[in-house]
């Protein structure tokens, strides 16, 4: 009898949920090109000769987002991912879940985060607001390949589709940190910030562990079209590869690209290579010959050519990672606060940003 | 053949490895009391009274270290947890593994954390380190119960127990924010932070969800001698409860510890309740209550009663927790720049710090 009850109460729960929420699709944005796969970064079918891990990487949907407005008091989704283990240096709510911003006095402000119960989820994001009309943007998740996602709303509310909010295209090519390792949750690594609090449009090619700037990949990255590329891809590459391969990567953009700034950042120091002498000095010798190949260029006459240091890119503190080389969301803010005034200090002198752009 | 080779590799490995590190258990610290069970931060059994909920949290040995020092080259761990599943919001290197800081020209410094990979695992935390005398601080898991712990250093090193580096006792009563939710790292919940950075030994007894200051639970925190008393847990009562409890928790302190101050904390503003009305209202009548009971008792003319408000308490960004309640590590960045200042004050008041403890 009890067993009766209760899903006599489930199925009239599920069935008020039902009624009350209505369920569509939303365009995906913050891609780098148009996709025949939504919810992938790229159409790796176009890029046959790079890595199977760069193609792997992806079909991780971090950065890419999307962008509506409503006056609905619930906003909810329902989204499928794979059965993949959550990384251990990450949450769930980050790896698979969704995360939302809405616009207060023209600023992108938290509102609530979709947890993943399952492989295939339904979680009311946030409930119980105003019915105003809202500007809503909500991130994918950043580490595992997205199936399908709709968003929810009170049935009785509209909800409409906007452009992408976000001006300009800079490209940010990166390893794991770019990908996103270790935010909290899926808005939070530095690309969607710097998005969120400059108007600009960062778009996200983090690939984890496989940021080697291979010959392909360098083609790849130099053919899509972007007002300005930030190359922090030193942390994936030996001492080696970062002398062989960042002149083919850099005057392959530039052969495309007459003016666009590129901006190479140094790899953040590895708080554990304080210890590890190992990793430390891989991480001294990967930025001192990233430093080389820029003075190189530099010299050659590579113009609108930018290098950031990687001095106090994670702060003083030594606390701005999980585990000693992703940063947690500490450690993000510390990036932010080196990174986003030279970064647009650089864009400000090539014209891509003003202050009106945000 | 090749798992042949393969399974011989791993054997070879294993056996290296097994030589070339010797474990041992080291005594646990950080604890209220000294407990039967060494991983639990209280031995429930001498508290029949406090709620089922409060005991099985009890287990989880948030805020416990191990305390030595070695010369060894690398520092590992084998370790033991439960099945249990890792909260959606956190991190599973904080919910079930191991964070160590080194001391470094008088500063505790982050060196390297025990990565879990299964219920029993174990660990290289840091390898490659020169070989000179260091002072070791390991947290044990912050959200779920251990059932044994061994440190491992090379067989050719010295390693040694060492007394709390902590000085005096702070004792806080709080919620899951307390207990750690969710800090990336388990040596990163705040009041593991304020310990590295005041010297000062700031005990956990942090409660998920079940900080609701129940007379027989207000009979346990009176009864533990601290020198002084931390009650961070508006965010798990309701305003009746608060109403109900908060002076008899309060007196009860008071009465066991005639002059030790209590300082009352009010409840983050959560970040979704920022849009979500009934989650917005609900913690400002948390906190106008919490106000309201402060008022009386200091009226009533208990003495050494102190009061921090929740303004700015994550700070003003909104990027502060990691699903709206739990703050991420920037959030307990955000609640140290606020709540360090405001108790050091009242400790250096009392005697109770001066910047020699450091």
């Amino acid at each position: 009898m009890r067993r009766f009850s209760y899903l006599l109460l489930c199925l009239c729960f599920n069935s008020i949920y039902a009624q009350s929420v209505k369920y569509q699709k939303i365009y995906i944005q913050g891609k780098a090109l148009t996709n025949a796969n939504e919810y992938h970064r790229l159409d790796t079918v176009n890029y046959p000769n790079i890595p199977s891990e760069v193609k792997r990487l992806l079909t991780h949907p971090t950065g890419l987002f999307v962008s509506f407005k409503t006056n609905s008091e619930v906003i909810s989704a329902k989204w499928c991912v794979t059965d993949k283990k959550v990384s251990l240096n990450m949450t769930a709510i980050a790896n698979k879940g969704l995360d939302l911003y809405i616009k207060r006095n023209g600023k992108w402000q938290f509102a609530g985060v979709g947890k993943p119960s399952k492989t295939c989820s339904e979680d009311k994001i946030v409930e119980n607001m105003d019915n105003s009309e809202k500007e809503c943007l909500l991130y994918l998740p950043i580490w595992d390949e997205v199936k399908e996602l709709q968003i929810g709303v009170a049935r009785d509310a509209f909800i409409e589709e906007l452009p992408n909010p976000f001006q300009k295209r800079i490209l940010i090519y990166g390893s794991s940190i770019v990908h996103g390792a270790s935010a909290s949750r899926s808005g939070m690594p530095y690309p969607a910030r710097l998005s969120r609090s400059t108007g600009l449009n960062f778009i996200n090619l983090g690939l984890s562990g496989a940021a080697k700037m291979e010959y392909p990949v360098a083609d790849m990255v130099a053919g899509i079209t972007a007002d300005a590329y930030i190359l922090d891809c030193v942390p994936n590459s030996s001492p080696e590869e970062i002398k062989e391969r960042t002149a083919y990567l850099v005057t392959s953009i530039r052969n495309k690209q007459a003016t666009a700034p590129i901006i190479i950042v140094q790899s953040i120091i590895r708080e554990h290579g304080y210890w590890n002498k190992n990793v430390g000095n891989r991480v001294k010798a990967q930025n001192e010959q990233i430093a080389k190949e820029f003075n190189t260029l530099q010299k050659q006459g590579l113009k609108n050519l930018y290098f950031i240091t990687a001095d106090d890119l994670l702060g003083k503190e030594h606390d701005a990672t999980v585990d000693g080389t992703h940063p947690n969301d500490l450690g993000f803010d510390k990036m932010i606060e080196k990174l986003q005034p030279a970064i647009l200090e650089i864009l400000t002198k090539h014209g891509i940003y003003s202050a009106s752009n945000k």
